[in-house]
């Protein structure tokens, strides 16, 4: 790229899949980007603009040429184009969809008009829908008439006269029956519809829990609307799992390495916020105490212990909870018997820790009492970030808020609360 | 399940996915769960095995009658009864084993041959080739003469003499081509091949790096060994995410909600205990300090603030470092750039909330030199914080542990001990 040598550029670009390219796009800086781009010019791929991060490719967007542009998106498949368009500025999605033709913008308009992360927005249009009474033969005939073909498509879905899915047959059966056998002798058991607004965490979910490879999205009417196959799901499944990740840790779900300074500064203040104010609230407890710390140093040397360690067992518990509500194996009928399960854990694994922490503390400072003191706080600490661990996050589920996104902080705050209350309190009453 | 009304369960159970089945199982408890399968009987299919947690699985298969058992595992595809024995002890996989027909017991020996966690224990051996001169009129006639193909295939292989593999079909193109076109000239761009002792993470990165649906994966001479298709993979990167979630957490990846009371105690512990050792070095580094302390009680109430902050921030960098090198956004070409950019983010966050601390403890404590040291304090932790919540992840990385393993103890260690040392090493110099 320094030197300016196109061809040198193409050949060597020529070999890479979109997505290395776009990575490429993504791991170098942006002037670098820029000069990269109107050097690499008209073999710019619309599969590249479809694998860039959100961030990149408004910026990229905005440094092709127009002409480029136009070639780049008219080869994408009409869910790809609504994926891009999605995060885009109006000028921008205007500008992209001037560039289609007339069918595909109204496809890719009718697509917009569903609510964002529904089905709708996630299905392709491109379907292969048969009459249900059709024979192997007739449907074969069909295909091989059809001039376009979905780029991918692993299913014939039959449908009644109100075009409304009623069963599909796999590509593969297709292959291996007789012409004469009827498609309806065929169908799969897996078959189910989805609904043009479901979510799309929910669409993932039954990808992944049927082990769909594709499956047909219907309209309020239950008539055939399009289909979304896997890899689309395992997009949304991936996405889903980096949110969840980035949310417990108090990150902002659109991070990425590629946002600039200000908007992951901005990103990351909002949850350090909270945790000021929530780690406020843990010092005024301390507070009430200092009189006691004032008299016995000691306390203050290892109070810091508790906590952290409240913290770090709550911790545990949060993932494993937030986790299991996320694949819904943590629901209203076992939440009791699991919050039991979690109770025990706690109480045994503080009696454990309690014992080495007091051991621990007696040879330190060689007060006996004080170790008594800080083993009790650590069972009664470990016990609390068991219960909020688990009772938390199922209570924000049951609210309806995410319960990756706010766990953190709340039960952090509990067992910081707890721990410093139960130390404290404990030493101010029977040490002094 | 109660009143022991077996036709009545048997006709509740019909209607359910066989991972429903599994759902259910997994939430009862366990007197339950074995009146359940004694009464579900010869109904018990195998797919209900394969969807079973690994904790559960044991269990059931236990309790299984070993006639319904033999029957519900010869029904599996070859990868599904590998996945199966992979997780039992020896005796159990033995059983199983014997109930298989010859040929199954020949196919399952050596994929349980492979390393565990490769490619070689993740694909089917069900595949479909067909010699590379082959028109696409010969590849539809041979499917038709072919009396089992796999359950699932999207692509016919293309292949040499010496049975590598060359290329692929999809078949929809060739259900929708001409019969004398030559197979060689419709091959998909995104034909690639994945050794048999590949990590099948790696294998999970290369489906979702590059959306692929199927792909022949070969041995040490390049021969066509099996095929993995895109829903084990999604199976793979589900779990690798809940890994990395639960690793960050500090609990140890196998955990699961069914596991009993001493398994999840265990798991939890051990980082429980690398939390203690960590906490106790933290509090050395108080007890360096416990004279001013002891001259200024107000230092204990703030350090947790500190402390809680720059864990905090830290835990916020090494979730996005974490997330960033699993998806290989992060490598070595632009850690330089990515660790100054999070050291700029840290310190514009450490300015803007030491400065909101310092104004909260000049109103708090009245001390205007105390504010002037927590303000200080903080931004130096939050710093600090940025550089170990991207520089550990990416260390830890290059010895060839995963980050996500280790990255949550160190990382708040390093804020820890920087936060306590710079908070009252600042105050024991500028207050006394």
């Amino acid at each position: 790229v320094d030197v300016g040598d196109r061809d040198a550029l193409i050949e060597l670009m020529e070999p890479l899949h979109a997505a290395d390219i776009a990575d490429l796009l993504e791991q170098i800086d942006s002037p670098d980007r820029r000069r990269l781009i109107a050097l690499y010019g008209v073999e710019f791929d619309g599969d590249i603009l479809s694998e860039l991060d959100e961030s990149i490719r408004e910026e990229v967007i905005g440094v092709l040429n127009p002409d480029v542009l136009a070639d780049a998106v008219r080869d994408l498949e009409s869910d790809d184009v609504v994926d891009l368009l999605e995060d885009l500025e109006e000028p921008q999605q205007q500008a992209i969809i001037g560039a289609l033709d007339d069918a595909d913008q109204m496809v890719v308009r009718q697509a917009l008009s569903y609510p964002e992360d529904s089905a709708g927005r996630l299905m392709q249009r491109e379907v292969v829908a048969v009459p249900e009474h059709w024979s192997v033969g007739e449907a074969i005939d069909f295909m091989r008439g059809k001039e376009d073909l979905p780029e991918q498509f692993y299913h014939v879905i039959l449908v009644d006269p109100r075009h409304r899915p009623t069963g599909y047959v796999t590509l593969g059966k297709i292959m291996s029956a007789p012409r004469a056998q009827a498609l309806q002798d065929m169908t799969e058991d897996s078959f189910r519809t989805i609904p043009v607004d479901q979510d799309e965490e929910d669409v993932a979910y039954a990808f992944n829990q049927y082990h769909l490879i594709s499956t047909p999205v219907v309209d309020d009417e239950g008539r055939l609307a399009g289909v979304i196959t896997i890899d689309d799901a395992m997009i949304v499944l991936d996405e889903e799992h980096e949110e969840d990740m980035l949310r417990m840790a108090g990150v902002s779900e659109e991070a990425s390495l590629s946002d600039n300074v200000l908007e992951t500064m901005r990103g990351r203040a909002t949850w350090l916020f909270v945790n000021l104010v929530t780690a406020i609230f843990a010092s005024l407890v301390i507070d009430l105490f200092s009189d006691t710390i004032d008299q016995m140093v000691a306390l203050a040397v290892l109070m810091p212990i508790v906590a952290s360690m409240g913290g770090n067992a709550g911790t545990q518990t949060m993932a494993v909870a937030v986790r299991a509500i996320a694949t819904r194996d943590l629901t209203g009928q076992n939440a009791r018997r699991i919050i039991r399960r979690e109770l025990v854990v706690g109480a045994l694994n503080g009696a454990l820790f309690g014992l080495a922490m007091a051991l621990v503390a007696a040879f330190w400072f060689g007060v006996p009492m004080l170790a008594v003191v800080i083993g009790s706080a650590m069972l009664m600490t470990q016990v609390a970030a068991a219960f909020g661990g688990i009772v938390i996050p199922l209570l924000l589920d049951r609210l309806k808020i995410d319960p990756a996104l706010a766990s953190g902080p709340f039960v952090t705050t509990v067992t910081d609360v707890v721990g410093f209350f139960a130390f404290l309190g404990l030493a101010s009453w029977v040490l002094l």
